[in-house]
Protein backbone atom coordinates (compact mmCIF):
# COMPACT_ATOMS: atom_id res chain seq x y z
CA UNK A 1 0.00 0.00 0.00
CA UNK A 2 1.61 3.52 -1.15
CA UNK A 3 0.02 6.55 -0.40
CA UNK A 4 0.34 9.82 -1.78
CA UNK A 5 1.71 12.29 0.81
CA UNK A 6 2.15 14.92 -1.59
CA UNK A 7 3.07 17.45 1.47
CA UNK A 8 5.95 15.27 2.07
CA UNK A 9 6.99 13.84 -0.89
CA UNK A 10 8.33 17.14 -2.11
CA UNK A 11 10.58 17.64 0.85
CA UNK A 12 12.38 14.45 -0.77
CA UNK A 13 15.77 16.11 -2.80
CA UNK A 14 16.47 14.45 -6.15
CA UNK A 15 20.18 14.24 -6.76
CA UNK A 16 21.25 13.03 -10.25
CA UNK A 17 23.98 11.09 -10.62
CA UNK A 18 24.94 9.51 -7.33
CA UNK A 19 25.90 7.03 -6.07
CA UNK A 20 27.19 6.60 -9.96
CA UNK A 21 26.07 8.61 -13.35
CA UNK A 22 22.55 7.50 -14.62
CA UNK A 23 21.00 7.16 -11.18
CA UNK A 24 18.75 9.93 -9.66
CA UNK A 25 19.19 9.23 -5.44
CA UNK A 26 16.06 10.07 -3.69
CA UNK A 27 17.78 11.92 -0.59
CA UNK A 28 15.39 12.15 2.49
CA UNK A 29 17.57 14.00 5.04
CA UNK A 30 15.57 17.55 3.92
CA UNK A 31 12.50 15.40 4.84
CA UNK A 32 14.07 14.03 8.38
CA UNK A 33 15.23 17.76 8.84
CA UNK A 34 11.77 19.14 8.58
CA UNK A 35 10.17 19.20 11.95
CA UNK A 36 6.49 18.90 10.23
CA UNK A 37 7.86 16.47 8.02
CA UNK A 38 9.77 14.21 10.15
CA UNK A 39 6.60 14.12 12.53
CA UNK A 40 4.18 13.69 9.94
CA UNK A 41 6.40 10.82 8.45
CA UNK A 42 6.37 9.21 11.44
CA UNK A 43 2.67 9.77 12.47
CA UNK A 44 1.89 7.89 9.15
CA UNK A 45 3.83 5.35 9.05
CA UNK A 46 2.82 4.42 12.54
CA UNK A 47 -1.12 4.72 11.48
CA UNK A 48 -0.45 2.31 8.79
CA UNK A 49 1.11 -0.20 11.48
CA UNK A 50 -0.72 -0.19 14.22
CA UNK A 51 -3.14 -2.97 13.17
CA UNK A 52 -1.01 -5.50 11.77
CA UNK A 53 -0.24 -7.32 15.29
CA UNK A 54 3.72 -6.85 15.74
CA UNK A 55 5.94 -7.02 19.21
CA UNK A 56 9.04 -5.15 17.80
CA UNK A 57 10.55 -3.10 15.15
CA UNK A 58 13.45 -3.55 13.18
CA UNK A 59 15.36 -1.15 11.52
CA UNK A 60 18.24 -1.69 8.50
CA UNK A 61 21.60 0.18 9.52
CA UNK A 62 22.08 2.94 9.61
CA UNK A 63 19.33 5.31 7.79
CA UNK A 64 16.35 2.35 8.87
CA UNK A 65 17.60 3.49 12.42
CA UNK A 66 16.25 6.60 12.03
CA UNK A 67 12.38 6.23 11.34
CA UNK A 68 12.16 2.81 13.02
CA UNK A 69 13.57 4.38 16.16
CA UNK A 70 10.94 6.61 15.77
CA UNK A 71 8.12 4.36 14.72
CA UNK A 72 8.57 1.92 17.08
CA UNK A 73 8.44 4.29 20.57
CA UNK A 74 5.35 6.26 18.92
CA UNK A 75 3.55 2.59 18.74
CA UNK A 76 5.65 1.29 21.73
CA UNK A 77 6.87 -1.53 20.94
CA UNK A 78 10.90 -2.69 21.29
CA UNK A 79 13.13 -1.85 18.74
CA UNK A 80 15.58 -4.37 16.75
CA UNK A 81 18.83 -3.60 15.09
CA UNK A 82 19.65 -5.25 12.16
CA UNK A 83 23.42 -4.84 11.31
CA UNK A 84 26.20 -5.38 8.48
CA UNK A 85 28.56 -8.37 10.21
CA UNK A 86 30.59 -7.73 12.80
CA UNK A 87 28.76 -4.80 14.13
CA UNK A 88 26.71 -6.59 17.08
CA UNK A 89 28.65 -6.72 20.38
CA UNK A 90 26.85 -9.98 21.57
CA UNK A 91 26.97 -13.67 20.02
CA UNK A 92 24.68 -13.29 16.73
CA UNK A 93 22.88 -15.32 14.30
CA UNK A 94 23.18 -13.69 10.56
CA UNK A 95 22.52 -14.79 6.85
CA UNK A 96 24.78 -14.25 3.63
CA UNK A 97 22.98 -12.80 0.34
CA UNK A 98 23.95 -11.97 -2.81
CA UNK A 99 24.17 -8.57 -4.23
CA UNK A 100 25.03 -7.58 -7.80
CA UNK A 101 28.85 -7.87 -7.31
CA UNK A 102 29.68 -9.56 -3.94
CA UNK A 103 27.79 -10.53 -0.94
CA UNK A 104 26.76 -8.98 2.28
CA UNK A 105 25.68 -10.13 5.11
CA UNK A 106 22.66 -8.96 8.09
CA UNK A 107 23.17 -10.06 11.75
CA UNK A 108 21.05 -10.05 14.71
CA UNK A 109 21.64 -10.36 18.14
CA UNK A 110 20.38 -14.20 19.11
CA UNK A 111 18.21 -12.60 21.87
CA UNK A 112 16.54 -10.25 19.98
CA UNK A 113 12.78 -11.89 19.57
CA UNK A 114 11.11 -14.10 22.09
CA UNK A 115 8.93 -17.07 21.42
CA UNK A 116 5.95 -16.28 19.10
CA UNK A 117 6.97 -13.08 18.41
CA UNK A 118 6.18 -10.47 15.16
CA UNK A 119 8.41 -7.76 13.33
CA UNK A 120 7.87 -4.78 11.31
CA UNK A 121 10.80 -4.19 9.34
CA UNK A 122 11.69 -0.38 8.56
CA UNK A 123 14.05 1.24 6.19
CA UNK A 124 13.92 4.70 4.58
CA UNK A 125 14.20 3.29 1.14
CA UNK A 126 12.65 -0.27 -1.12
CA UNK A 127 14.85 -0.12 -4.08
CA UNK A 128 15.92 -3.87 -5.49
CA UNK A 129 14.91 -4.79 -1.95
CA UNK A 130 17.55 -7.02 -1.08
CA UNK A 131 18.76 -6.44 1.91
CA UNK A 132 15.24 -6.60 2.94
CA UNK A 133 14.68 -9.31 1.60
CA UNK A 134 17.32 -10.85 3.63
CA UNK A 135 16.49 -9.84 6.82
CA UNK A 136 12.88 -11.02 5.98
CA UNK A 137 14.58 -14.74 5.92
CA UNK A 138 16.57 -14.22 8.20
CA UNK A 139 13.70 -13.32 10.56
CA UNK A 140 12.41 -16.51 9.48
CA UNK A 141 14.98 -19.01 9.96
CA UNK A 142 15.01 -17.88 13.84
CA UNK A 143 10.67 -18.50 13.99
CA UNK A 144 9.92 -14.71 13.59
CA UNK A 145 6.87 -13.99 11.76
CA UNK A 146 7.00 -10.40 9.60
CA UNK A 147 3.75 -8.97 10.26
CA UNK A 148 4.77 -6.08 7.46
CA UNK A 149 7.51 -4.07 6.02
CA UNK A 150 7.77 -0.20 5.52
CA UNK A 151 9.51 2.60 4.50
CA UNK A 152 9.32 6.20 3.35
CA UNK A 153 9.92 5.76 -0.45
CA UNK A 154 9.32 2.92 -3.09
CA UNK A 155 11.18 2.71 -6.09
CA UNK A 156 8.62 0.41 -7.57
CA UNK A 157 10.33 -0.19 -10.70
CA UNK A 158 13.80 -1.83 -9.26
CA UNK A 159 11.09 -4.28 -7.95
CA UNK A 160 11.90 -4.73 -3.98
CA UNK A 161 8.39 -4.02 -3.38
CA UNK A 162 7.15 -6.64 -5.69
CA UNK A 163 9.33 -9.08 -4.15
CA UNK A 164 8.24 -8.61 -0.98
CA UNK A 165 4.89 -8.56 -1.59
CA UNK A 166 5.59 -12.45 -3.49
CA UNK A 167 7.48 -13.18 -0.14
CA UNK A 168 3.88 -12.93 1.50
CA UNK A 169 5.40 -9.59 3.57
CA UNK A 170 2.99 -6.60 3.13
CA UNK A 171 4.47 -3.75 2.43
CA UNK A 172 3.72 -0.11 3.39
CA UNK A 173 4.93 3.23 1.84
CA UNK A 174 4.20 6.53 2.45
CA UNK A 175 5.37 7.53 -1.76
CA UNK A 176 6.90 6.29 -4.67
CA UNK A 177 8.58 7.36 -7.49
CA UNK A 178 7.68 5.60 -10.61
CA UNK A 179 9.82 5.47 -13.29
CA UNK A 180 13.48 6.00 -11.02
CA UNK B 1 22.58 16.09 34.69
CA UNK B 2 22.30 11.98 35.06
CA UNK B 3 19.36 10.44 36.57
CA UNK B 4 19.61 6.93 38.42
CA UNK B 5 16.89 5.16 36.43
CA UNK B 6 17.58 1.74 37.78
CA UNK B 7 13.99 0.32 36.49
CA UNK B 8 16.04 1.25 32.94
CA UNK B 9 19.66 0.36 34.15
CA UNK B 10 18.93 -3.39 34.77
CA UNK B 11 17.95 -3.77 31.30
CA UNK B 12 21.79 -2.99 29.88
CA UNK B 13 23.29 -5.86 29.41
CA UNK B 14 27.49 -5.84 30.07
CA UNK B 15 29.65 -7.80 27.81
CA UNK B 16 33.39 -8.47 29.05
CA UNK B 17 36.33 -7.85 26.95
CA UNK B 18 34.45 -6.63 23.94
CA UNK B 19 35.88 -5.24 21.83
CA UNK B 20 39.19 -6.15 23.45
CA UNK B 21 40.05 -7.73 26.56
CA UNK B 22 39.62 -5.87 29.89
CA UNK B 23 36.79 -3.66 28.61
CA UNK B 24 33.83 -3.79 30.47
CA UNK B 25 31.21 -2.85 27.02
CA UNK B 26 27.78 -1.99 27.96
CA UNK B 27 25.26 -2.91 25.16
CA UNK B 28 21.88 -1.26 25.42
CA UNK B 29 20.48 -3.12 22.56
CA UNK B 30 17.81 -5.20 25.36
CA UNK B 31 16.78 -1.85 26.80
CA UNK B 32 16.02 -0.78 22.97
CA UNK B 33 13.76 -4.50 22.30
CA UNK B 34 12.03 -3.73 25.91
CA UNK B 35 9.00 -1.87 24.47
CA UNK B 36 8.69 -0.35 28.33
CA UNK B 37 12.56 -0.09 28.23
CA UNK B 38 12.64 2.16 25.02
CA UNK B 39 9.69 4.30 25.39
CA UNK B 40 10.30 4.83 28.77
CA UNK B 41 14.29 5.97 27.57
CA UNK B 42 12.51 8.52 25.13
CA UNK B 43 10.36 9.89 27.20
CA UNK B 44 13.06 10.79 30.24
CA UNK B 45 15.06 12.20 27.73
CA UNK B 46 12.63 14.26 25.94
CA UNK B 47 11.11 15.01 29.12
CA UNK B 48 15.14 16.36 30.11
CA UNK B 49 15.72 18.09 26.70
CA UNK B 50 12.03 19.88 26.41
CA UNK B 51 13.03 23.05 27.40
CA UNK B 52 16.56 23.92 26.23
CA UNK B 53 15.18 25.77 23.18
CA UNK B 54 16.61 24.10 20.14
CA UNK B 55 15.12 23.43 16.58
CA UNK B 56 16.57 20.52 15.68
CA UNK B 57 18.03 17.13 16.73
CA UNK B 58 21.07 15.81 15.88
CA UNK B 59 22.15 11.63 15.55
CA UNK B 60 25.49 10.49 15.17
CA UNK B 61 25.65 7.59 12.77
CA UNK B 62 25.03 4.52 13.53
CA UNK B 63 23.36 3.73 17.43
CA UNK B 64 22.45 7.89 17.52
CA UNK B 65 20.03 7.76 15.19
CA UNK B 66 17.81 5.00 16.91
CA UNK B 67 17.70 7.42 20.18
CA UNK B 68 18.44 10.29 18.17
CA UNK B 69 15.30 9.93 15.53
CA UNK B 70 12.61 8.89 18.63
CA UNK B 71 13.52 12.05 20.89
CA UNK B 72 13.02 14.23 17.92
CA UNK B 73 9.85 12.72 16.83
CA UNK B 74 8.73 13.04 20.42
CA UNK B 75 9.79 16.35 21.15
CA UNK B 76 8.34 17.35 17.41
CA UNK B 77 11.70 19.06 15.94
CA UNK B 78 13.46 17.94 12.86
CA UNK B 79 16.30 15.12 12.42
CA UNK B 80 19.91 15.91 11.28
CA UNK B 81 22.46 12.63 10.40
CA UNK B 82 25.69 13.10 11.81
CA UNK B 83 27.95 10.45 8.96
CA UNK B 84 31.28 9.71 8.78
CA UNK B 85 33.17 10.29 5.89
CA UNK B 86 31.49 9.78 2.39
CA UNK B 87 28.10 8.60 3.44
CA UNK B 88 26.41 11.65 2.95
CA UNK B 89 24.80 11.92 -0.92
CA UNK B 90 24.18 15.71 -1.11
CA UNK B 91 27.31 18.52 -0.27
CA UNK B 92 28.76 18.32 3.12
CA UNK B 93 31.16 19.85 5.67
CA UNK B 94 33.35 18.02 7.95
CA UNK B 95 35.98 17.87 10.57
CA UNK B 96 38.25 15.87 10.82
CA UNK B 97 38.87 14.76 14.09
CA UNK B 98 42.39 12.40 16.46
CA UNK B 99 41.39 9.12 17.77
CA UNK B 100 43.66 7.14 20.07
CA UNK B 101 45.12 5.48 16.87
CA UNK B 102 44.65 7.38 13.40
CA UNK B 103 42.14 9.81 12.68
CA UNK B 104 38.32 10.07 11.77
CA UNK B 105 36.07 12.71 9.95
CA UNK B 106 32.45 13.49 10.88
CA UNK B 107 29.62 15.60 8.01
CA UNK B 108 26.75 17.17 7.87
CA UNK B 109 24.93 18.21 4.61
CA UNK B 110 25.47 21.67 4.19
CA UNK B 111 21.68 22.97 4.30
CA UNK B 112 21.40 20.87 7.40
CA UNK B 113 20.47 23.88 9.24
CA UNK B 114 19.13 27.59 8.83
CA UNK B 115 20.31 30.67 10.16
CA UNK B 116 20.02 30.68 14.19
CA UNK B 117 19.33 27.28 15.08
CA UNK B 118 19.88 25.29 17.98
CA UNK B 119 20.70 21.48 17.90
CA UNK B 120 20.48 19.08 20.67
CA UNK B 121 23.24 16.24 20.10
CA UNK B 122 21.87 12.67 20.93
CA UNK B 123 24.28 9.32 21.22
CA UNK B 124 23.82 5.60 22.70
CA UNK B 125 26.89 6.54 24.85
CA UNK B 126 29.02 8.85 26.55
CA UNK B 127 32.89 7.27 26.25
CA UNK B 128 35.69 9.50 25.84
CA UNK B 129 33.05 11.94 23.92
CA UNK B 130 35.83 12.26 21.28
CA UNK B 131 33.35 12.22 18.28
CA UNK B 132 30.21 13.99 19.92
CA UNK B 133 33.24 16.92 21.05
CA UNK B 134 33.81 16.89 17.04
CA UNK B 135 30.29 16.97 16.42
CA UNK B 136 29.81 20.27 18.63
CA UNK B 137 33.23 21.84 16.68
CA UNK B 138 31.42 21.29 13.23
CA UNK B 139 28.35 22.51 14.42
CA UNK B 140 29.66 25.79 15.63
CA UNK B 141 31.74 26.13 13.21
CA UNK B 142 28.48 26.71 10.62
CA UNK B 143 26.83 28.92 13.01
CA UNK B 144 24.81 26.65 14.49
CA UNK B 145 24.64 26.70 18.80
CA UNK B 146 24.47 23.35 20.72
CA UNK B 147 21.87 23.76 23.06
CA UNK B 148 22.53 20.31 24.81
CA UNK B 149 23.75 16.67 24.47
CA UNK B 150 22.08 13.62 25.58
CA UNK B 151 22.61 10.22 26.04
CA UNK B 152 21.30 6.75 28.02
CA UNK B 153 24.68 5.36 29.29
CA UNK B 154 27.65 7.85 30.78
CA UNK B 155 30.78 6.19 31.63
CA UNK B 156 32.45 9.19 33.58
CA UNK B 157 35.33 7.77 34.59
CA UNK B 158 36.33 8.14 30.60
CA UNK B 159 35.84 11.78 30.70
CA UNK B 160 33.53 12.45 27.73
CA UNK B 161 31.28 14.09 29.97
CA UNK B 162 33.17 16.35 31.86
CA UNK B 163 34.61 17.35 28.41
CA UNK B 164 31.74 17.97 27.06
CA UNK B 165 30.77 20.60 30.21
CA UNK B 166 34.03 22.18 29.79
CA UNK B 167 33.13 23.02 26.16
CA UNK B 168 29.82 24.72 27.83
CA UNK B 169 27.82 21.61 26.27
CA UNK B 170 25.04 21.00 29.04
CA UNK B 171 25.13 17.14 29.55
CA UNK B 172 21.81 15.29 30.02
CA UNK B 173 22.36 11.23 30.50
CA UNK B 174 19.60 8.10 31.90
CA UNK B 175 22.50 6.11 33.67
CA UNK B 176 26.40 6.13 34.36
CA UNK B 177 28.44 2.99 35.42
CA UNK B 178 31.26 4.81 37.18
CA UNK B 179 34.50 2.77 37.23
CA UNK B 180 34.09 1.84 33.82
Amino acid sequence: MTGSNEDLKRLVRTIPDYPKAGVLFRDITPLLGDAFGFRESVLRLADMLRGVGAQKVAGIEARGFILGGAVAAELGLGFVPVRKKGKLPYDTVGLDYELEYGSDRVEIHVDAFGPGERVILIDDLIATGGTALAAVNLFRTVGVDVAAAACVVDLPELGGNARLVNADVPVFTLMDFPGA
